[in-house]
């Protein structure tokens, strides 16, 4: 049976996370970045010394593939549909250094292994490593997106990045525009599978003491940002009784709204992770609050009664306490079923290979569930010690990493012979 | 009978009230600013030609005498203790034109008609304007604090400004130093008493339709800078029930503490008025929730009982979530009873002039509770029209400060007399 070499993984992985390295000990090297131009070259370099043939699109997608046998690297693509593994090499500001690359080295990792074996290929096997999955520019997914031709053109000139500067503006710096990322999927392979590995980001196998994870569904997501309104006033002088203090709304929306989803939703998940309250000093009671709300779930049906039920609880939040709530969509994804082809074949070469595994939602969200709407796709989690990620204290005990592209690398040879 | 003349009073708040006019149509006239300075010079002109004896203090207090009967305007201060009116001519950025500037002004009219009539004074009657009362420079009432010699050298060179330059920064473009500042308590006069009119800030006379507030006390209070400190990680992998969401410790912490306040402590006030989440972002549970904590009461016991009972609220509640809490005291002030034999004078005079009146504690504070420390001190609130203060929209009725100011002007010529 062939095996990954995984100090020749760790080395890469290595070199790679030296490269936007900040000064806080994490990687910051979000998409089109000069760190993020600079790992694009040294995947490139990467790519081409594995002896694949490197590609890439008019949206930044990077590619590497192996050619079928009898075909010669970098020729016409067969009739037969490309085998596809991969993640992204960009990482959120001061992230860590596997999320992501992980999935694309362990996937080059895979195509070395492949290519220096006897195994007889069907069909083209590809690396890929897609643009800004993080979203630091319009919103996440850029690359998968524009892979798939699911953008359009309005959004992308009209968005802003979270640079405050419109995409067009990023783009003179590389190779790319518009125009090109529009056009991006007219290049596309036709795919059989995808497959991409990825840590966990969460605590459930460590917390399980299992090294692999075997996604079948990727949650959906609501994102709104809201607000509360009131009256600011003096804090000295206003009695409790008649303050409209827009924080207490807010706080008594974030305990009630997380009560009813532990309770009657186990599994979803809902947050507030910014809060700006205004006009914010000391002495008065806040007159509005403004903070980013959202909530996850596996379930579209869920998903529905959650966007019904927790607004409905706002609004009698703001009833009750004399305030105003106001809110605006910021992002939604639906759920993403997972193919059951794909999971079935996962588990046999767990059990093959002698790897104990769970089934398990993806809480976050990935390329892999945007490449799903046109193949099938899968996902392996490994392990993420203390379920730390965007973090520079993110880490993966290198035992797990081998045995997930291990387990890649066995589901690939099965997918592509 | 005297009576003050309203529409002289009114054109000064109205010259007043355009120096510092900032864009947002508030007043931004923060001690030692230009506009401040601008403001200053104004007040002298109208001091000396009101006929009154003009005097800075090294604090930048300002002063109008008018001498007993007798005795030259500014000649050497007789025996008799002087008996003082006044309040402070500062703002907060972006405040109203008539916290402050309402009770130096009223005392300065009161002053004019006094010294035009034939009341015969047993002693100096001055108006004063104290410097920094709303605490732009180094915590709240700098100048009344000088007044009584109760600043330490220590504080006013190691205290940053809220303009984060040190405070002998700020002097350098005013006649005075750290040095005088120390040193103003030597040129202050002995106090007979020491009388403030001020708006209410609250909506408690409004609410009742009463014209005149008389203080009998002004709360302590406690101002703390808390933090809850949990473990950042992702929005999308981490279930709620192994969260440590700092942000949801605080939202705990603001509803129960009001809770046990407005149920137990009624009268108190406690106020969560400046918070920062962090990270602060969808898709991240806060890891760190800092935040403003205050509370206000009129019974030094409360205030003790409040700050043991709020504080354990706040471990237990950490210790539950798997939170850390910590805080550091920030300013802390004691109630101060306000002088019965004031009230008593206040009252009678009410009774005299015909107008309805409210015994009321003053949540705010306001340069007469430093002053009781030394004398006998008492104020007169006006209604603000719903409540509103530090605010573009803070305004009077003019018909309710020609009450407040005429009976000023009755109980200093009884005083005086």
């Amino acid at each position: 049976m062939l095996e990954i070499d995984i100090d020749r993984l760790r080395r890469d992985l290595e070199e790679l996370g030296r490269i936007g390295r900040d000064e806080n000990g994490g990687v910051t090297r979000p998409s089109f970045s000069t760190p993020d131009l600079e790992a694009r070259a040294w995947l490139r370099s990467r790519i081409e010394s594995a002896g694949l043939a490197y590609r890439v699109d008019g949206a930044g997608n990077i590619f590497g593939r192996l050619a079928p046998d009898g075909a010669a690297p970098g020729s016409a693509p067969p009739k037969a549909k490309a085998l596809m593994a991969g993640s992204h090499i960009d990482t959120v500001l001061n992230g860590g250094m596997f999320d992501g690359a992980a999935g694309v080295l362990a996937a080059l990792e895979c195509l070395r292994v492949i290519k220096a074996s006897d195994v007889r290929l069907a069909r083209p096997v590809e690396v890929a490593a897609f643009t800004d999955e993080e979203g630091n520019l319009v919103g996440d997914f850029l690359g998968s997106r524009a892979f798939l031709g699911r953008l359009k053109k309005e959004f992308l000139e009209k968005e802003m990045t979270s640079y405050g500067r419109p995409l067009r503006d990023i783009l003179k710096r590389t190779d790319f525009t518009i125009e090109s990322i529009l056009n991006a999927h007219f290049e596309a392979p036709e795919l059989e599978a995808y497959l991409e590995l990825h840590i966990e980001q969460g605590p459930i196998l460590e917390g399980e003491d299992v090294p692999i994870g075997i996604v079948n569904s990727v949650a959906g997501k609501h994102y709104r940002w809201c607000s509360f309104t009131g009256t600011a006033s003096h804090a000295g002088t206003t009695p409790l009784e008649l303050r409209q203090d827009a924080f207490l709304g807010l706080a008594d929306f974030a305990l009630r709204s997380t009560q009813l989803v532990a309770t009657h939703h186990y599994g979803s998940m809902v947050t507030v992770g910014k809060v700006q309250v205004m006009p914010g000093a000391f002495s008065i009671v806040p007159g509005q609050a403004d903070f980013s709300f959202e909530f996850r779930s596996h379930s579209a049906e869920t998903l529905k009664t959650l966007e019904r039920v927790l607004f409905n609880m706002a609004d009698d939040i703001a009833a009750t306490r004399g305030l105003g709530f106001a809110s605006k969509i910021v992002d939604e994804t639906k759920p993403v079923a997972i193919s059951p082809r794909l999971t079935e074949i996962l588990r046999t070469e767990c059990q093959t290979l002698g790897y104990p595994w769970l089934m398990m939602p993806s809480g976050a969200g990935h390329d892999a569930q945007i490449l799903a709407e046109a193949t099938d796709a899968a996902m392996i989690f490994v392990p993420s010690p203390d379920g730390i990620s965007h973090s520079p204290r993110e880490t993966v005990r290198w035992e797990d990493l081998e045995k997930g592209a291990n387990l890649l690398l066995q589901a690939l040879v099965r997918l592509a012979t």
